[in-house]
């Protein structure tokens, strides 16, 4: 079975604030610009060459994230106005579907000759993307109508792609259909897909006919070995994520120990040597990709919203396959930090890019050089021309339920912390918390054999209120009552692997999972440069209106103007002198949300 | 009158032995690859579409750079068989030159119709080139026939430009002419070049017709205002350098006050914070420009030979014409690391860009992306497309007497230290030294009224065998005789302005001028991110036979593999207890000889 919310109810707290955000002004917002842009029209496939708003050939993707995300929301909300939409989207998706289930607003419109000539035109992506919208669809509403569409779909390409393997590329260009293949043998039960999901996998970088990618290399979509060779993540990040995520699952339905320890090793290479400290990944903005091991520039971190979201549906596959709690610490990380950035606290706007550090100065004053340095964008735009992050938002924000706790044997994980209402066969528990402001966690049972209670991995001191076993890296706690967790949560001094060029010299705040960022705004305007955290920190936490979870204030030093570009150490010529001074910092999602204004993650240590 | 090699003779030590490679190796090579690619065929102007070859618009300028160093070398060394070089390029250019004066080998062959139309071709830089080649081969040679060509053609230039104004455009996109046109006149005596130099330089960003450049920003060719209002070095370096310097020119030479200050305010903004600590300009490939104050970064450093170069210019005439040791410091600066890094040791291959640290895995084992992040190249190049920085290596290099010395007034000046004879009007300068490999100076003066030492802005501590007084830098001698400078020459940890951010938690190791480098090929094939410079430094110098300066060694620790990505900065997980070390340094111009190696001229800090 696919995951779906039944039993899970996030009933308070910042998690629930996030998914109201969501519900009452993000989906509403993004399918507004989507509207406006002319992707919900494409799907009536009647555009003509020399008109505007020419069909793109990942629309259909932007559209079925969005109405994957409206099925999350009305699996829990009724709302007509939501459901009509949505309606109208299957309508013109089911009235534009080919005799054989061919579905593709681009190239139904645009060149219906060439479909599946191109692997780098996304097709099996954008199928992909309406296979996971018809199973939400289809789980929230009962209505099966998108479902049967995407199967006659499935099942064509299943005919041309393996069974016959009658078209020029036997696997796609960018993935995504592998998970989504998954997600729809657990919703029909039908093996083939399963089937169809594991020849894509196993085909890729063998014999997928794969000589020339558009002229690139073979490792920007992930096809220079079969992936059960593969030791380094490579390429393209979201695509990379997303075929990551697709291989945990086939290989924990199949049982498949190779696939798992090829997935194991592509974990580690990302978690150990290839993601910031945000749970970004995918530093470059050539190729959207992953570079070599500690190549995490903080200013043109390119870090894609999408690529975050990416290596949490795989890191939550690995929790779900393998059960240790390093792969949760990996979704926390991303969820309250890379990924959250990506959308503004208004809900309206989004980062494609999620950079850790800014010096505005480096981005609009620069008007000397012909085009610019290549820097992210530091103002959150509505909609973009490839907008394939803020429906992505959105479908997470919506199935956050997902990530709250696994059955495991007899056992209720509980994976993340949020105030919730968890109701399973026999069982209830409700926990309350303010997490992550605090890390004091209630916890009551009713009627469960064994609980587990993640205790996450940036935590060195914690209390549990009854006895209980380290397991996984979670506290096991037999036949469990009402009882509580107390994770102790200061504010601390992080520092990177020395081969991180540039975190030399610095220190990034975290407390708890969420990573502190300084901006200019709250420390008189100067750049951060002009700041040296201390490594005691001596924090304070205060909330602050303008953001839902709390700031701090640490110790540390300015430095007053430089007279000097370069010095010698011990000389006093031009010395400067730092004087004790309080540091602001915000979490670091909530940067960029007041202005242009510099911002860095790590900043220079005293 | 313009510079020639009267009186000084450089003749032994470091400065030698880079003029003789110069003469032997060096400007040899150049031409071979210039014969090689065509651009001596090229002045021909046979070339017809559809052959190979093509000439191309900047052509004539690399010409005539080869054409100005092989007069330097002639003039010191008789070489039949350069001047016999040198002749036929003189042939092929006088044969070549139109009726009314115009010579430029590319319009002539491949588009005379479009003579001065498109100010973004180069021809006026082109024409500078020329000029500056013509008088320099006449003072070689006292051979006027390309000095009589390039009056003729400056003639046009002045009639079409400055009396008809009968162009399209008024000023240089690429400037160079400006600084010619003073060579040509202090050489020829004719104001009407002075004039016209003045012409441009005030006409530019004025009223000289650039509404568009090729559609990039007017910051890019300098033309964003009038340049007496400039005080920010922007948009591309070699062009910058090159107007600062004819800028500099023509002040002093009118007495132009309002100019100099100009130049002044331009020139603290590149020093103060526009400088690589090797005097590298320019940090960005984008327009291959300045960019914004202290915008410095390490790795992509564009820092182009020609544009340290052309900052060398322009600091020696502000020395010339305000006597301040600070311009002869930047001169030093430039010469001994930034300028000299963009040749090899070998003498045959080039740097265009000089980037301050290479990290190899960045740029050979990336396969991961489409096309790779833009980083310097980290092998030298025996010729380039835009050939511009080697014939500018070997003018330099054959022009080192220009930076030995200056008069003023009854004095001599001593600007750069090196074994040297500086015969003048009745008096005789014997300076022996092994500069800068000690900082031991010995200097017999005969028949010379007064003597002014340069103490270098790097020197701490120093002695005079005789009473002397400071001013304005130097040590001013009267009746000097037979006497000892003694500069302490320690080697030095520098640290940057905080607001570098590549230079956080970093120091760079200086001795004397000679700005140091860590090689990976010296210190077990490490990344230089893996290793800590003790402030201390305890430095020991040593002879390295591949190297022509003395290495360093000097305190450090080594850190070994780190087991973390991330980690608290107090927690003992994964910790890594760094062990001493010694770190070999090489002096920073030296890098990329040995292969492909990691280098940094920013270690961390220990």
């Amino acid at each position: 079975m696919d995951f779906t919310f039944d039993g899970v109810t996030i009933s308070g707290g910042f998690w629930a604030d996030m998914q109201k955000k969501n519900r009452e002004v993000t989906v509403p917002a993004v399918y507004d610009r989507f509207y406006e842009t002319g992707r919900v029209e494409a799907l009536a496939c009647r555009w003509k060459e020399g008109e505007p708003k020419r069909p793109h050939i990942f629309w259909d993707s932007d559209i079925a994230k969005w109405l994957e995300s409206a099925a999350y929301v009305l699996a829990k909300h009724p709302d007509p106005d939501l459901e009509s939409k949505a309606e109208e989207i299957i309508d013109l998706i089911s009235e534009n579907q080919w005799e054989d289930g061919y579905i593709n607003s681009f190239y139904t419109s645009v060149t219906p000759e060439s479909r599946f000539t191109d692997r780098t035109c996304h097709e099996l992506y954008c199928a992909g993307h309406l296979i996971e919208a018809a199973v939400a669809y289809y789980y929230a509403t009962g209505r099966d109508r998108l479902l049967k569409c995407v199967e006659k779909y499935a099942d064509l390409i299943d005919r041309l792609f393996r069974v016959e393997q009658s078209v020029p590329f036997l696997t796609p260009g960018h993935e995504e259909i592998e998970l989504a293949l998954v997600r729809l043998f657990r919703c029909t039960g039908k093996e083939k897909y399963l089937t169809l999901s594991r020849f894509f996998i196993d085909t890729r970088g063998n014999n997928d006919r794969d000589t020339e990618y558009n002229g690139v290399k073979h490792e920007y979509s992930q096809s220079e070995k079969p992936v059960r060779e593969m030791d380094s993540a490579l390429g393209h990040a979201v695509r990379a994520g997303y075929l990551y995520t697709g291989m945990a699952d086939v290989a924990s339905l199949t049982g498949d120990a190779e696939l798992l320890a090829a997935c194991r090793r592509l974990y580690d290479d990302v978690t150990r040597r290839k993601m910031y400290i945000t749970g970004g990944v995918g530093s470059s903005h050539a190729g959207e990709a992953f570079t070599v091991p500690f190549d995490l520039p903080s200013e043109t971190a390119y870090a894609e919203t999408c690529a975050a979201i990416s290596m949490m549906f795989f890191s939550q596959r690995l929790l779900e396959a393998e059960g240790e709690s390093r792969y949760a610490d990996t979704v926390e990380r991303i969820l309250y930090n890379g990924f959250l950035s990506g959308l503004s606290l208004s809900g309206d706007a989004f980062f494609y890019e999620n950079p850790l550090s800014v010096h505005v100065r480096n981005r609009i004053k620069n008007t000397s050089t012909v085009h610019g340095e290549r820097y992210p964008g530091i103002k959150r735009q509505k909609v973009f021309d490839c907008s394939c992050c803020p429906p992505n938002i959105t479908r997470v924000l919506g199935s956050l339920e997902r990530y709250v706790c696994r059955r495991n044997g007899d056992a209720l994980m509980i994976d993340q912390y949020t105030d919730s209402l968890i109701e399973g066969n026999g069982y209830t528990v409700r926990i309350s918390t303010d997490y992550p402001v605090s890390g004091e966690i209630r916890v009551s049972c009713r009627g469960l054999r064994s609980l587990g209670l993640r205790i996450p991995g940036w935590c060195r001191e914690f209390t549990v209120s009854e006895p209980f076993a380290l397991e996984n890296g979670y506290a096991m706690i037999d036949a469990p009552g009402d009882l509580t967790l107390s994770l102790s949560m200061p504010a601390v001094l992080m520092i990177a692997n020395p081969e991180v060029t540039d975190c030399a010299g610095r220190g990034a705040v975290q407390r708890g999972p969420v990573v502190y960022a300084y901006e200019g705004i709250d420390n008189g305007g100067y750049s951060p440069e002009r700041f040296l955290i201390s490594p005691e920190l001596n924090a304070s936490v205060e909330k602050d209106a303008f953001c839902p979870l709390p700031l701090l204030t640490v110790d540390g030093e300015f430095i007053p103007d430089a007279g000097y570009l370069y010095k010698p150490y011990f000389d006093e010529i031009g010395e400067i002198r730092p004087r004790p001074a309080r540091i602001k910092l915000i979490p670091y999602f909530a940067f960029a949300n007041r202005g242009l204004t510099d911002m860095a993650v790590w900043m220079r240590l005293g």
